[in-house]
C-alpha cells in the first residue's frame, strides 16, 4: 500500500456532527462533546501528576492524593454513564464519515475498558496495587523480597481475577486481555514467535559485538558535568528536534517521564554531575513521546481517535529518537560540536569516540540502564515470567528461581539472592501493570521498521541527517504516525506507514548494522 | 470579652456527623461530603491557576482557559445542586455542635453566593470581564483610555444590575451587596466614617513626615543583586517567618500572589537586579497569606468554616508581616545581617540606614508600589469613584476627571492625562472586581489593631522582636486569627481577638509612632 493514500482526517470531519441542527446534538456529537469533557479533566489530572512528581513538596501527598482520586472518579463516572451504550447504538446508524466511525469505535474501545470490571474489584485492584507499590518502594531498596511477597501475591491474585473476567467476556486468552489494555490487538500468539526468533540470534550477536569492542578503545569523559550546562545542552537538543516550547517545558524528576497534554507537554530528566549521557539520551527519548504528544491532530484533542494509537507506537517515537536518530553517526557527529561547547573540549568528545560511547555493548542486572542490544532481553525475561504467572502456570514465590535462570541464560548475570536488582528493580509489577513490558521491544521493532520504510521512501534519509536535516525525517513521522494517532487499528497503521504489518526482520537487520558495522 | 476564652472547633467537631448511622449520612454530613469534594476539586484549579502563573508555556492558554472553565462549572454545578436548600433546612433542626453550627452558616453563605444571580447575568458578567481584562493588558500600556471605555461601561453596567439584583433580595445597600463577596458584614456605613476621619489626619502627616525626612541623609543600595541571591535571601527569611516548605513553594510570577490550597500553599514572587527590597518585602507579603492559609484548621479544610474569614483579615495578615513586623526596628536588625550576608557589605546595609530604607515615605501615581503611609490614599479614591459608580451617581466616562481631582487633593500628583498611571493602573476594574479595594486598607488597620492587641498580651513582644524571638507573635496569630478562620463573623472574630470591633485609632497611632519618632 502506497503511504501517499494516507489522508489524515481534519478536526471538522471528527467533531462535527451529522445533524443538521447545531442546537440538537446527533448521539455521536454528544458523545464527541463528553470526550472534550474528559480531554479537560485530563488535562487537571495530567498537570496534577507532573506537580507530584516534579514540583509538589512533600508534605502535600496527601493532599494530591485525594484530589487525584476525586477527578479520577468524576472521569469515570462520566465514562460509565448508563446512558453512554444507548448513544453509541444511535450513533453507529447516523451518517457519519470515515474519520467519525473511526472515532465511534475508539469510543467503544474506550468504554469496554472503563465498563469492563466490577467497580469492586476495580477498587480491590487499586488498593492492592496501592498497598505493594508503596511499601515496594522501601523493600526494594532493602532487597526485601520477602516482605514484598504478600503484596505481590495479592496483585496477581487480582490480576489474574481480572484477567479472567475479561477473558470471559471478550474470548480473549487471559494475558492477551490484559496487554490490550497497553498493545490494543496484541497477542501472545504473535509475540511468542517474535521473542522465539530474537532468542535464536540475540544472544549469539550480543557475545560476537562484545569480543569486538574489547579491542577497541573508548576514552570517557571526564566530569563533572554541571548540572545547568547539562541543562542547557538538553534544551538546544530539543529545540533542535523540533519540540515546541510554546507548548511544553522541561524540568526534573527522579523518574523521567513525558506528562502533561498534547497542548502542554511536561518533559522530564534527572541530571547526576559525573555523567551526562544519561540525562542527555533521557531527553532525547522524551521528546520522541513529546512530539508525538505534540503532533497528535490538534482539531480532535480529546476524541479517542486522536489518542496515541499504543504503548508500543509510543515508545517507537521515543525509541527512533533515541535510538535509530540518536545514536545515528549522522547525528552523533552533530552532536559532538554541542556537547564540546557545553562542556569544553576533551579527547573523549571527538565524534568516534561519541560513537563508540553510545553504542558500547556490556549487559548489566538493570533494564532502564541496558544499552540497544542488551535491552530485549530483559523484557523477553519478564514477558515469560508475567505471562506465566498470570495464566497461573507459576506462583508469585516461583519468581525468583525463574529470574535468575533467565538472566543466566539471556545475559549470563549471576542474580541470585539480589531481588533489589532483579525482579524488583521495576514499579510495573508491584503496580499491577502486567503485560506493559513487551511494549518496550515492540517499540525498538516498530522503530527499526519506520527506519527501513523511511529509508525507501526518503533516498537521502542519510545524507539529510549527516548534513543535521532533520525536516524530512520528521515529516515522515508526522505523516505516518502522528498525525494518523489511533485512525486505524495499529496494523493497518504499519501497513499504511510501511508496507507490512510489524515485521522484525527490520529490527535485527537495524542492529546487526550498527554493531557488526 | 477575654481572648483566652476562645476554643477553636476541633476537625471532630466539625466533620463528625450528628447522626448514629455512620453508613447513613446526616443530612449535615451530606453537606460536610458536599464540601469536601468541592475541596478536591478546588486542589486541581488552584494548581492549575498556580501553574498558568509561574510554569505554563504560553501556547497552553487557551487549553487552560478551557480545564479551567471546565473545573469551574463542576464546582458551580455542585454549589447549584437544586437538592442543598432541602439539606440546609434538614441540618438545621439536626443536633449540631456550635462549630458545626458555625460551618452550617457558613455553608449558607457560600450557597446563598453562588445562587443570588441568574446563571445568564452570570455568564454576562464573565464575558464583559473576560473581554475588557484581555483588552486591557494592551489598552493600559498604550495609555488607550478611549478604546477602554466601551468595554469598561459594559463591565460597570452588569456590575450595577448584579448590584441592584442582590440588594433587592438581601436589602443591603447595592455597593454593599458587591463588597460583601470579599468583606462580609463590611458597609459603607462604617466604612465612609473610617475613611472621611483617614482624610483630616493623614494628608497632613505625609506631608509632615516628608519634611522630615528631606533632612535624612539615605544610602541607596548599590546592585547588581544577582537574582540567585535574592531567592535564597527570599527563602530563608521565609523560613525564619515559619512558612512551611514541606507543604509549599517559592516561584516566580511576573504579579506576585498566594495561591494553591492551605496542604499545598504556593507564593510567587518577582526579582530584578538592581532593586531587592521589593521582592523581599513581597515574599515577606506574601508569607503573611501563606502562613494563614497553612495554618488555617487541619482537619476541616474544604468546609466554609475553616476558610479565610474575609479578603481584609487576610490582607492583615500579610499586612501583619510586612508592615508590622517587617518594618519593626527590631526585624530590621536581624534582617541587616542576612541582607549583608547575601549581597556582601555595603554602608547602606547598616541597619540605620536599612530602617530609613523601608520607612521612607514618597507620594506616587502607583497603588502597589506605594509605601505605608501613602497607601491609603489609592484606596479612598478607588472606593470613592467604585462605590458612586456603581450606585449610579457618577459614570465611567467622569472617571479620569474624578481621578485627577482626587490623586491632586489627596496625594499632591498631577495625573491628567496619564490614563495608563492612573485609574488603569489595577486589574480589580476590568476584571468587575468592585468592592475589593477597601480589603486592603482594612486589613492595614486590622493588622495594627493586632498588634496593639498583642502588645497589651505579650509585654515583652518588642523585645522579642529585637531578640528574634518571633514564636509568641506567630502563636498569638495562630490562635487568635488563623485557627478561628470563619469560626464567627468577622466582628466577632476582631473582638475575640483583640477586645474590641474594628477600631482605626491603631492604625493612626502606629503610624504617628512609627513615623513620627
Amino acid at each position: 500500500m502506497n503511504t501517499s493514500t494516507h489522508t489524515a482526517a481534519g478536526p471538522a470531519a471528527v467533531n462535527d456532527t451529522p445533524g443538521d441542527s447545531p442546537a440538537e446534538l446527533s448521539a455521536y456529537g454528544e458523545l464527541v462533546a463528553l470526550f472534550k469533557r474528559l480531554h479537560q479533566l485530563e488535562h487537571l489530572q495530567s498537570l496534577a501528576y507532573w506537580d507530584q512528581a516534579a514540583m509538589m513538596p512533600p508534605g502535600s501527598a496527601e493532599a494530591r492524593a485525594g484530589a487525584l482520586a476525586e477527578v479520577a472518579a468524576l472521569m469515570h463516572q462520566l465514562r460509565t454513564d448508563p446512558a453512554l451504550p444507548a448513544l453509541m447504538a444511535r450513533a453507529e446508524v447516523e451518517p457519519l464519515a470515515d474519520a467519525q466511525r473511526a472515532n465511534l469505535r475508539e469510543i467503544g474501545r474506550e468504554w469496554r475498558a472503563a465498563n469492563a470490571l466490577p467497580p469492586a474489584l476495580v477498587q480491590r485492584s487499586q488498593w492492592a496495587s496501592s498497598r505493594c507499590e508503596f511499601a515496594w518502594r522501601s523493600q526494594r531498596p532493602a532487597n526485601d523480597w520477602a516482605g514484598f511477597l504478600p503484596n505481590f501475591r495479592e496483585v496477581v491474585a487480582v490480576a489474574r481475577e481480572e484477567a479472567a473476567l475479561l477473558s470471559q467476556s471478550t474470548g480473549q486468552r487471559p494475558y492477551d486481555a490484559l496487554m490490550d489494555r497497553f498493545e490494543p490487538g496484541m497477542t501472545c500468539a504473535q509475540l511468542d514467535p517474535l521473542f522465539a526468533d530474537l532468542r535464536q540470534w540475540l544472544p549469539g550477536l550480543i557475545q560476537q559485538v562484545q569480543k569486538r569492542q574489547q579491542r577497541e578503545a573508548v576514552i570517557e569523559p571526564v566530569g563533572p558535568f554541571p548540572v545547568e550546562n547539562q541543562r542547557r545542552l538538553c534544551l538546544q537538543l530539543m529545540t533542535r528536534l523540533g519540540f515546541d516550547f510554546e507548548r511544553g517545558r522541561l524540568d526534573v524528576s527522579t523518574h523521567p517521564f513525558a506528562g502533561g497534554v498534547p497542548e502542554d507537554v511536561r518533559l522530564t530528566t534527572r541530571y547526576e554531575t559525573h555523567e551526562f549521557i544519561t540525562s542527555l539520551y533521557g531527553a532525547i527519548h522524551e521528546t520522541g513521546h513529546g512530539r508525538y504528544e505534540q503532533m497528535r491532530p490538534r482539531g480532535e484533542l480529546g476524541q479517542p481517535v486522536s489518542q496515541a494509537r499504543s504503548m508500543g507506537i509510543h515508545e517507537s517515537q521515543s525509541l527512533s529518537f533515541e535510538l535509530q536518530l540518536g545514536r545515528h553517526p549522522g547525528f552523533v557527529a552533530q552532536l559532538a560540536p554541542m556537547i564540546r561547547s557545553a562542556f569544553g573540549e576533551q579527547p573523549a568528545f571527538a565524534t568516534d569516540n561519541l560513537q563508540r560511547l553510545v553504542t558500547r555493548v556490556s549487559p548489566g542486572l538493570i533494564r532502564v540502564d541496558a544499552d540497544e542490544l542488551t535491552y530485549a532481553p530483559h523484557v523477553m525475561l519478564r514477558y515469560d515470567i508475567e505471562r506465566r504467572l498470570i495464566e497461573r502456570e507459576v506462583e508469585p514465590d516461583d519468581v525468583p528461581t525463574l529470574w535468575d535462570a533467565g538472566m543466566a541464560e539471556l545475559l549470563g548475570q549471576d542474580t541470585r539472592g539480589n531481588h533489589r536488582d532483579g525482579a524488583m528493580q521495576d514499579v510495573h509489577w508491584p503496580s499491577g501493570m502486567f503485560g506493559y513490558f513487551p511494549c518496550y521491544t515492540l517499540g525498538a521493532m516498530y522503530a527499526a521498521q519506520w527506519f527501513a520504510a523511511m529509508r525507501r521512501d526518503l533516498p537521502e534519509l542519510d545524507a539529510d541527517i549527516h548534513a543535521g536535516n532533520l525536516a524530512p525525517l520528521f515529516g515522515w513521522l508526522e505523516q505516518h504516525i502522528w498525525h494518523p494517532a489511533s485512525r486505524w487499528p495499529t496494523a493497518e497503521l504499519a501497513l499504511r506507514a510501511s508496507g507490512e504489518a510489524l515485521n522484525p526482520a527490520h529490527y535485527r537487520a537495524h542492529l546487526e548494522a550498527r554493531y557488526n558495522a
